[in-house]
């Protein structure tokens, strides 16, 4: 669980607004669903990892009803749609807590930010296309440089090791360690339980990536391999993303994908920042019914960290306090109120001391906040009717008459 | 618990935005405080009540460590506050979702929003009246004409009671049943444990409300009651609010509250909307000393539903979406597409169908969403390089060269 003070949270609500300015412009609407959902909307969803260890469920001490911390912004769409069935094709995007019981460590918080944007109701690439598409270009417009999409095909996957007959998940569990335990410990492992010829099959399939993994895999002569990849090529190719590249070995954890997956990393660190896929069956499970659905989360907490991190955002002292009236003497507390009015009255953000701070000590606090423009409010001022606008940055001053304050935001603002 | 759909939602978000505008033009900046705190931090700081039924607080299936959601936003200020220790004043605003195990009902839900503002490190005059004059703005600019401030002083009934000599505590547990009970059920109650004398004194005060009852208070002769008087004189003075009535039976369930506090209703539902006031206690309680504060929150669920209700906010079907981009065929999609990108940039939300839907559906859906303006791609419009752009609420079309594109923001801004 972490805090987010006020340089953070001023970050986190820019980095935020970034995201959401581009999800609207791609046709999604916000919804809102509720923290704490019944325990039985998340049951049988996630794996079995997920639910014995790291989702947040539990009874109260004065009810009997089991309930759950959201897990993630998917499953409660699917519920959500399921019991509204707004017009289809339903594009969304949430943007909210959810809730792991993981070990804490870098970059991974139990009570962390997601960014969703889904489409339900298009079984076709166009729509998968446009999420990547999406994703791509948010992370273009946060400012990152350097990353890659990875991508991958759950259904070609599966018909690949089909055609090895062995199973998809056997080997998966496998590879999905890869990151931890690298090519050498997946060889090993697989070692443990498959034929040499077939293991060196899948190493040499995992070790290669973009064309040339798929080129590989063409070579298989199987109808749905070839349908599959054409999906694949039809999805990269109509997104638009220089960044997509194919990745045989991406698996994504969460069991409710059915088809293209995808992952976003920076080339520095092979940390997802984002993730999502097609899940065409989840939506099935609430209205008995398939619905296609397709679609992508942001981590907002790592991409908080790892921006910072890498100074692709500014994360300074900051105040988002236009000015401060700061008074000379307590007897000129109102006279200095009514200023600061008149100054929010203008839109601006005026802070003004209610804890008779004695002047020098105002002053002391403008700085300590780093609050760019002061005015200065003495008798002198009060008996010839003028404001002193000092900007604290360029070391100026203006003065203004009380009947021309309005210029303030001239000044401010400019 | 509740759903937010996407009238719903985008309603919620105009509403905290003009929310958070006023919080921002008052000084207060933003922090955030997570969703589950330690159990051992809210412990003992709201009463036996909210303890015992209110709070949501468990273990999970795999951690031996007590949680709770949070139940309001000011204990995890103040526990923020002993862990970080910004300057002070320390004024901040917090927009986020607490728990209540509450039996749901009308404006009531068990999860719901709360937008706080306090101020730490002032244990002025200047401070509440700044709380309260921020309150009654917000109310304003909401859109509200008939509400009222409630205010009231704990310190000042305290010693009211001091001097009548019966616990404070057990007369407000039964006056805080008066919208329940009504004043009769009140007097009912009171009887069976005090003298018919005492019982006549404690109804005439609460019966009154303004300066009526401040009046009636002030003809008892004891130096603590006149001076907290004058406290509160000065507050409602300061505020220059114009809705604040003076309301001796207004007490506030929670118990960390200290001196003024105050409770926003409006004229025709004595709902309370907003509420807040001193707490000079509570912070102490994690840092060991003093800190005094102030502060206040808003209720966004109750201010959403009675708003609504009362026709201040208008929920009617909305869309965020400028322009949906149609193509006649299939094989024009990709043409389509390009346009979409074009208006993306130019920074308009434009909608293009990515489920395969024909023509005549694509126009159905835009007519289900309220989607005011289309763009047609048709052959024709491909070989002659420009664009159909159709306004549906003013029967109107413009015709635009491919090069002029970025004129269509002149059209739908306009």
């Amino acid at each position: 669980m972490k805090d987010f003070n006020v340089d953070y949270e001023i970050l986190r609500r820019k980095i935020i607004s970034i995201i959401e300015e581009e999800f609207q412009k791609y046709g999604f609407e916000p919804i809102l669903t509720p923290i704490v959902e019944y325990w039985e909307t998340l049951k049988g969803k996630y794996g079995e990892e997920a639910e014995n260890m790291l989702i947040w469920r539990f009874k109260l001490p004065f009810s009997e009803k089991e309930y759950a911390l959201k897990y993630d912004n998917t499953v409660p769409l699917a519920r959500f749609y399921a019991k509204y069935r707004p017009p289809l094709p339903f594009k969304r995007y949430t943007i909210d807590r959810v809730f792991r019981y993981d070990e804490p460590q870098k970059g991974r918080y139990r009570e962390f930010w997601q960014a969703d944007a889904d489409i339900i109701g298009s079984p076709y690439p166009e729509a998968d296309a446009e999420i990547i598409e999406l994703f791509d270009r948010i992370f273009k417009k946060l400012g990152f440089k350097n990353f890659y999409i990875y991508i991958n095909d759950r259904e070609l996957i599966e018909n690949l090791f089909k055609f090895f007959k062995v199973s998809f998940k056997d080997v998966y569990t496998i590879i999905d360690k890869l990151d931890k335990i690298g090519i050498e410990g997946v060889k090993k492992e697989l070692s443990k339980k498959f034929n040499e010829n077939l293991v060196e099959k899948i190493i040499n399939i995992i070790s290669l990536k973009g064309q040339e993994a798929i080129d590989e895999i063409s070579k298989i002569d199987k109808e749905e391999i070839k349908e599959r990849i054409n999906v694949l090529n039809k999805i990269i190719e109509m997104s638009g993303s220089k960044n997509l590249l194919y990745n045989p070995a991406l698996v994504r954890g969460l069991e409710y994908y059915t088809g293209m997956v995808f992952e976003i990393v920076t080339e520095e660190f092979q940390i997802s920042l984002a993730g999502g896929g097609r899940y065409d069956n989840l939506i099935g499970l609430f209205t008995k019914s398939q619905v296609p659905a397709v679609g992508g989360s942001l981590g907002i907490n790592r991409i908080l960290d790892i921006g910072i991190e890498n100074k692709i955002f500014d994360i300074n002292k900051k105040t988002i306090i236009d000015v401060a009236v700061i008074y000379i003497k307590q007897d000129l507390y109102e006279e200095a109120l009514k200023i600061a009015r008149k100054l929010r009255d203008l839109g601006l953000r005026a802070y003004i001391d209610v804890s008779r701070k004695k002047f020098k000590n105002q002053v002391e606090y403008v700085v300590t906040k780093n609050i760019r423009y002061l005015v200065i409010i003495g008798e002198k001022e009060i008996k010839e009717k003028r404001i002193t606008v000092q900007d604290r940055s360029e070391k100026r001053k203006y003065t203004l008459n009380i009947e021309e304050i309005n210029k303030i935001t001239e000044i401010i603002h400019s």
